[in-house]
């Protein structure tokens, strides 16, 4: 048993090892190919080893989208924990930092974010569930946000939070398609415009 | 040659007449199945016709995701002609009617909407790069207003146009995913909600 749990500890481990460099060479070859024209092969052959060596790390493509996507999530999810436990913020205060951050993320991961939104569907039902589940994590964030700030009188009173929330997405989210890097704008600058957008378009300022 | 005109004016005539009818179902199908897995054998089932009789209309499959987008265009660039047409607005009302009417078109057309943005890469270079052009005048539009709004002091000084063009046409494009045929909100209401949204999150209200 001893040996057994060893022997499982060593062969876990030495995928781990290299994941960041396996995933980022996934990513570059859905984004170029399409995931569903890749092929394990041009995997291996980005990270310039041989297609058996990579089966030690993955049965089978969907992993590689699946823990690619499962990573962002990771990342992201962590920006939403770290903003919901900052202490003595208002609702729409943490709001604004959330969509700060998360912008200035997703931009700087643009490879990852489009095979997100392009191949997420390519999923299988049950793992797709899993990644749409936490998603729906930021939206309820989101949209409960905006319902607290809006019975405080911190968002217009016409807004409905639902659409407003989508709104906001959807500003959030295509930021990945013109953000370009090295442009006029960094990464930190596309997030800052974008919450001073989102936070405008739904304040209420004296004007609602 | 009188012959002959007459000959290709009925030849063009009778595809004209069934167009929509023909676009609707190729829409149909390359949403269900997605462009590259559909096939004009399955537009030809959907329309109940046999294949030979669906290629009197096209020479190939994607002659009908080009005609289907061509389409689209001509109907938004309608709206944005009528915009530049009415009388006496200022920038920023020009812009405000503009993301009404543009948003309720395409969450009335989300079917075909969905298609221009997942399968606008189908497209050969020539074809894609007409389509390009024509909805770089809608971006050029948008940019300009917001220019021109600013120097007039009717937008936030502190914004970049470009960016919040970029951000806007995000809110707007965005609307295709969330909205719900028969829910809530009817198309009206969904581009009403998209245009107070942007508007108040570049509009200069005192609160620059």
């Amino acid at each position: 048993m001893a040996d057994v749990k060893a022997k499982n500890r060593t062969r876990r481990s030495r995928p781990r090892r290299r994941d960041p460099e396996v995933l980022d060479a996934a990513a570059r070859v859905f984004h170029q190919r399409g995931y569903a024209a890749a092929s394990v092969q041009d995997i291996a052959d980005e990270l310039g080893i041989l297609k058996g060596s990579l089966y030690h790390y993955i049965d089978t493509k969907e992993d590689l989208l699946f823990r690619l996507i499962e990573e962002l999530h990771t990342e992201t999810d962590a920006i939403l924990q770290a903003v919901l436990d900052e202490p003595g913020l208002t609702p729409l205060d943490r709001l604004s930092i959330y969509v700060r951050k998360e912008v200035a993320f997703s931009v700087r991961h643009s490879t990852q974010i489009a095979i997100y939104y392009r191949d997420l569907d390519q999923l299988s039902d049950g793992r797709r569930a899993v990644i749409v589940e936490r998603r729906a994590l930021h939206e309820r964030f989101v949209s409960s946000m905006l319902r607290e700030a809006q019975k405080q009188g911190d968002v217009r009173a016409a807004i409905d939070p639902q659409a407003a929330s989508n709104l906001l997405f959807g500003a959030m989210i295509w930021t990945y398609q013109w953000y370009s890097p090295g442009g006029k704008l960094s990464p930190e600058a596309v997030g800052e415009a974008c919450a001073d957008f989102v936070m405008h378009g739904v304040a209420a300022r004296g004007d609602s």
